[in-house]
């Protein structure tokens, strides 16, 4: 079909559609065409359609070249690149969401969340969005308007939180630290008695700046204020030791596209009791629908009752997510944290030995999915991060948010952490250190 | 690895981590491991976890069975089955979400839905979620707290739309006909005189009812009521005329997984002008920033400004998208709405030979993508669906909302929109009513 067929018009088209010899037809049954057919389709048309109607766009061209998708590897704070076994399982035929087997499924993606996120909480599940539309879930389901809300905000994903909480029109305090530093059991207690809030949000892989939050006793001082703990773990999961029920998280949600080595597109989450207090025996209804803990529950077993429709979920995602997870049972947790580990101490060794200065500096704070770079002195960070993806085809980034011109950031996750990409970056870095011009002075 | 591992405990557990004989660490280099490094990874663990941690879940049972999807003909009101070439592009290896190649298919994807709606609009974007998140998009951007909005509700879909709308905040009002039915231009007409709403919700394609609304006149009608006019065309996007230009639609939005054949994950939007005029000059922010128009419509190249990350997309559902909207534009619109129109009367036709009794007596008002059927007198409808599912792993559904135990409910769409699938349902159909018994009187 060409955009000159179309702009022949309606009328034209439908006769020219009863020819045997037309081209595009292939899925009509041309057989059944009939004089008494095509009077039923004009009439069917002109009713449909009255005669201000044509055809004002024709096919685009670019979508007559075939998909173009370039390999790279993604060495950067995410999405990491996808397992072979996991591609396998988001390439396969679906089948409907609401199908006994897919609710098996869903089960299976459940226990391996509550496996990852070491929980046995009941309302365990995967949004169907991004790690982002698992924040503003966690937000606008706990979160009434009035409600005060603390956010720790040391890095990008603080920003946002207290975005979404203006938005819900909770009343947002901030616990502000400079961007790779991170909080003290201290300043989160005083915080909490000056503000009172009902909910604290804190991040514990800070993928901006590069900083793993240390969560123990937060949980118990959140409880003993009264107030519930919400953990962002989309950049740490897998990565960094997390224990929901030990660190008494009430609610954690993490990503699918970094340790995980998932398609984006879904985003687990959990919500401990107390929690779940909180969000059903809310006097208003959450901002957000699509969202809806009341519905999404259901739709993942929570209750009792029968899973009722409420939107069709990602299902080709949840096949992907499914693997990813039975992938990270299999490695086994501690074996992962272990190996995120290792192989950050190896990468920054060999950054540091390149004269490159680790922006956060107290090791103990570093997180091992993510590492931040102080942008070396001289040289424009886009030089050296286009040099690595033009001769490398290799991704690693500048800095997000507060770090952007600051830091350059490399991710070493699930599949793509290992000694021998740590190694390629650390040979990357080198040659964009010796080819780049130094711009700045 | 087993559970009776992890129960003996982290020190353990370490110690046996550095054996070379130990199993489940494939993708650790065991060479490095030594007792510097045990010491350094006992001290981390101590460090991030105080004393009271120790693994409290063990990797489920569930997920050491392969993933098993059974073959499945879906013939219900979607999804609908992926074309492999489909399936082919949402199995592939990813690239980051922000690179230029990415933009460049998302571009594509935007020429697509142009193309999909027969509009030059250019913020026309797919949303991060299900046709759902779509109709939420729509009412977050566009309303904000005391506006009212007037809803067309003939099915479920207009229930949703009314309550995000309360969710939000607007003034909620109601345009209620029996579902089956479809709206006048004079009923639209007396309600925006009545209610003055800025924004009118219609549904075009009532999946629950089997209802396609004429579009007609309407968009000019909302015009000069000053009212923007809002489309749900999630059912019936590529199987029913459609010119969103013409038709003075303001704001359209569909999914992937019906007529299209593509995963659901995404959810193809548009605003013309008159719709950005209103988003833009909002006086307060919409209640979700996961899809809020300011940022989604910079990812998508509407202005100028370099494009900011604000959200992991689902890159492969993105693909698949992409290849999905590419075979529309190959396949031809019109040739499509023909397709569909011919097999729904063919479909139509032997149902009613079977005697079996359409839903909508009104052959026009009838949807060709989902055909409604009302329950066969004596049966329970479950009995039927659930015959065709166990005897020829067909889907076909009952009713939703409000036409739950009214109807059945069968969808040709897309690939699966061809007379031979007609003719399987119409024999399983058959098959069911010899064989389920008669049960109500």
């Amino acid at each position: 079909m060409t955009s000159t067929v179309l702009r022949t018009g309606i009328l034209a088209r439908l006769t020219l559609a009863v020819r045997p010899s037309y081209g595009p037809l292939v899925l009509v049954d041309r057989s059944a065409a009939s004089l008494v057919h095509l009077a039923s389709w004009c009439k069917f048309f002109s009713r449909s359609m009255s005669v201000q109607t044509g055809f004002t766009v024709p096919p685009p061209k670019s979508l007559q070249q075939p998909l173009s998708v370039p390999k790279r590897l993604l060495l950067g704070p995410g999405p990491s690149n996808i397992s072979s076994r996991v591609q396998e399982a988001g390439g396969r035929q679906i089948i409907g969401h609401m199908h006994p087997e897919m609710f098996q499924i869903m089960d299976q993606i459940k226990a391996g969340i509550q496996y990852a996120f070491q929980t046995t909480n009941n309302l365990t599940l995967a949004i169907s969005g991004s790690g982002h539309a698992a924040m503003e879930a966690a937000l606008v389901n706990v979160l009434e308007p009035g409600e005060a809300v603390l956010i720790a905000m040391n890095g990008v994903w603080g920003e946002r939180a207290a975005d979404i909480g203006e938005r819900i029109g909770a009343k947002v305090q901030k616990l502000v630290k400079t961007p790779g530093e991170s909080f003290s059991l201290q300043d989160i207690e005083k915080a909490l008695v000056q503000h009172k809030p009902v909910l604290f949000f804190i991040t514990h892989g800070e993928s901006s700046t590069g900083v793993v939050q240390n969560l123990d006793g937060i949980g118990s001082l959140c409880k003993s204020h009264n107030c519930l703990l919400l953990v962002d773990s989309v950049a740490s999961l897998g990565g960094a030791p997390l224990f929901m029920d030990n660190q008494e998280i009430d609610i954690l949600y993490s990503g699918s596209q970094k340790v995980l080595n998932c398609p984006p597109g879904t985003a687990p989450i959990s919500f401990n009791e107390r929690a779940c207090q909180k969000i059903f025996n809310r006097k208003t209804k959450p901002t957000s629908l699509y969202l809806d803990m009341g519905w999404l529950s259901n739709l993942w077993g929570y209750d009792e009752s029968p899973r009722k429709y409420h939107h069709t979920s990602p299902i080709t995602c949840l096949f992907a997510l499914r693997e990813a997870l039975a992938i990270l049972a299999e490695q086994g947790l501690e074996n992962y944290w272990k190996l995120h580990q290792e192989n950050a101490e190896y990468l920054h060794k060999g950054l540091e030995d390149l004269g490159l200065k680790l922006f956060v500096k107290d090791k103990s704070m570093r997180l091992p999915t993510v590492t931040t770079i102080a942008v070396p002195e001289g040289y424009e960070w886009k030089d050296i991060t286009n040099f690595i993806m033009k001769n490398y085809q290799i991704e690693i980034t500048g800095g997000l948010g507060p770090t952007i011109g600051m830091v350059l950031r490399i991710g070493l996750m699930g599949i793509n952490c290992t000694k021998a990409n740590a190694d390629l970056v650390i040979r990357a870095l080198k040659d964009a250190l010796e080819h780049c011009k130094k711009s700045k002075h």
